[in-house]
């Protein structure tokens, strides 16, 4: 059973894997990806993975079987288990509980060799779909108390498998950097009476120097205070604190915008390492005036050292300003926005494992 | 002029390089140390850094020149500027200022091949006494509230430079993880009337299944919440705020833990990258009987990915128990703990730049 321990001095938690626990020689070794030619996300494998919890599939296939284009199945080996009580303990001065959470994997296209940004604007939706509809499904367990939804791309952003994917994990605290965007956006509605991340789009949509595109429902942008380069927010301009309520414009302007700007950033580094996170409120909050969701996305272009770990203050060398200056002189050729029916997956055909 | 800009959500502020901002095309082309062959920190290349403002040399010789077997530079590409002022501006509702503060590099030794942990004893003293009298004068500019003294070994950690050398930044800001300890030590100071690194002291001396060694006056151990494989921190065991105050015992005993602890990640990880930070308080808090300075070691083993990053929470591969185990168990020589004076630096022929 991993643990989950929290630092007595800032209260930061951290997961403990106790069991299956690192060896000094298991370091250093690991190939960027094991080319071992056998990949458990690939077509035709799927009971290679522990049973989905959840796919989008043709009409009439079966679960855990071909036929589906995006599949959801719980992590073979996760951070925190399923299943057991927290059973909180204290050691001396220390706390901690049990390691109990839900670590997914979202298997985004039956295609190895596919990234995210080249699928099509309808598969992309998908994703976004599945996304939600495990948001919600988790958010029902009263254990879990924060969920995230993230994305390592490349092996330099942390990602152990070529295959593309997601991960969903849902925590039984709320993390650290979650209460402080709560705590911080609080504080600004109380002095302001406004949501700091819809002054922030105002401010943006204005001023344009930051700005990386705009669609009907969302915004991309550099923020400000990027702590890294290239760093790109993607936020919905209409107030909401989570993915929960997304509507279908929401998901089709979600995905356009999303795939634009993972083309942009492909196009201007390089196809680089980057981890995207979905920040949405804590469970036990539904829709706040303060809180507003949206997406970060990180390329991983620089290290981070000494000076970082230590203050939590970044050293960024590309400036925000220039950063989306380079991403929005990329030229996209956007899909039609409606792609004919028969090419598009089928929601009805949806089966929920 | 560097700039420092401020995360209008959670208070975070980042330092972004205006000037020699990179381009896209500047990002992953560098190999992991240039191999040029020269190297502006090597003995009889004094005059191709800036003119130093702290060496320990051989009486008779003089600043940036031959002599020395410590010096402290500023850095030639420094993260914050030392001359102007603050002027600190509104842009809408963001929140900037000038990047005003000191960036300097301490230079271990003239030997371009020397691991600071290979280093003797007495020279280790040298750097430690470098790290005080820099800390010591550096705190005299008012301007400045926080001085953290760091260093990256190796590429993977951030090192731009082989040559073995520390850094110290002070900032015109407390950065967030400062405020953080300041306040969660607080806190407990408050709840218990007892300092939390006290405690932790005690705790990790009776349970000593974290511990990793200990001498008269230091500790160093696994902390119970430790964030990476292998992190460890040094802590001296008389409680005090800041290196300001060491006396010549405390340096003896801070340099033999410190080379024997690395020498002890070094055996067991073969040479692992690695960061130390050294934590003290603020620079308008003097003495406080709440804050307790240590030093953070943090071997680079494992990838930062999505997860930690969008919510601060850790996920660690090695039970910290098992981590100190492995250190403990590595058989490390001790030099007798006075070596003869005449192979040892003399303090008495230092010259402050």
């Amino acid at each position: 059973m991993p643990e989950l321990r929290k630092d007595p001095i800032v209260g930061r938690w951290v997961i403990i894997a106790t069991e299956r626990g690192k060896k000094p020689s298991d370091f250093g070794k690991e190939a960027a990806f094991k080319k071992s030619g056998f990949c458990p996300f690939c077509y035709g494998n799927e009971d290679k993975t522990p049973p989905e919890v959840l796919s989008y599939r043709e009409a009439g296939t079966y679960p855990n079987s071909p036929g589906w284009w995006t599949r959801v199945v719980p992590n073979k080996f996760p951070a925190l288990q399923i299943e057991g009580e927290l059973n909180k303990q204290g050691e001396g001065i220390y706390d901690r509980m049990n390691g109990i959470g839900a670590h997914e994997v979202v298997i985004e296209s039956p295609d190895h060799n596919a990234h995210l940004a080249d699928l099509d604007d309808k598969h992309i939706q998908e994703v976004i779909w599945a996304y939600r509809d495990r948001y919600i499904d988790l958010k029902k367990d009263s254990r879990f108390k924060y969920i995230v939804i993230f994305k390592n791309h490349g092996s330099a952003a942390g990602a152990s498998m070529e295959h593309t994917h997601s991960q969903i994990i849902a925590t039984p605290i709320i993390p650290k950097r979650a209460i402080e965007e709560m705590e911080g956006s609080k504080r600004y509605y109380d002095y302001r009476d406004r949501c700091v991340f819809c002054d922030i789009i105002t401010q943006e949509r204005l001023s344009k120097i930051r700005l990386v595109e705009e669609n009907g429902e969302f915004l991309s942008f550099c923020p400000f205070a990027s702590r890294f380069p290239f760093e790109t927010w993607i936020m919905p301009k209409r107030h909401s604190s989570s993915i929960e309520n997304l509507k279908k414009s929401d998901v089709v302007d979600f995905a356009q915008i999303l795939k634009s700007t993972l083309k942009r950033l492909h196009t201007t580094l390089e196809d680089p390492p980057y981890n995207y996170i979905i920040h949405c409120s804590p469970c036990d909050t539904s829709e706040s005036p303060t809180y507003h969701w949206h997406m970060e996305i990180m390329p991983k272009l620089t290290k981070v050292a000494g000076f970082e770990w230590g203050t939590g203050f970044y050293i960024n060398p590309t400036p925000p300003e220039h950063a989306a200056q380079c991403l929005r002189d990329v030229v996209i050729e956007r899909e039609e926005t409606q792609p004919p029916e028969e090419h598009a997956p089928d929601r009805s055909a949806i089966i929920a494992g």
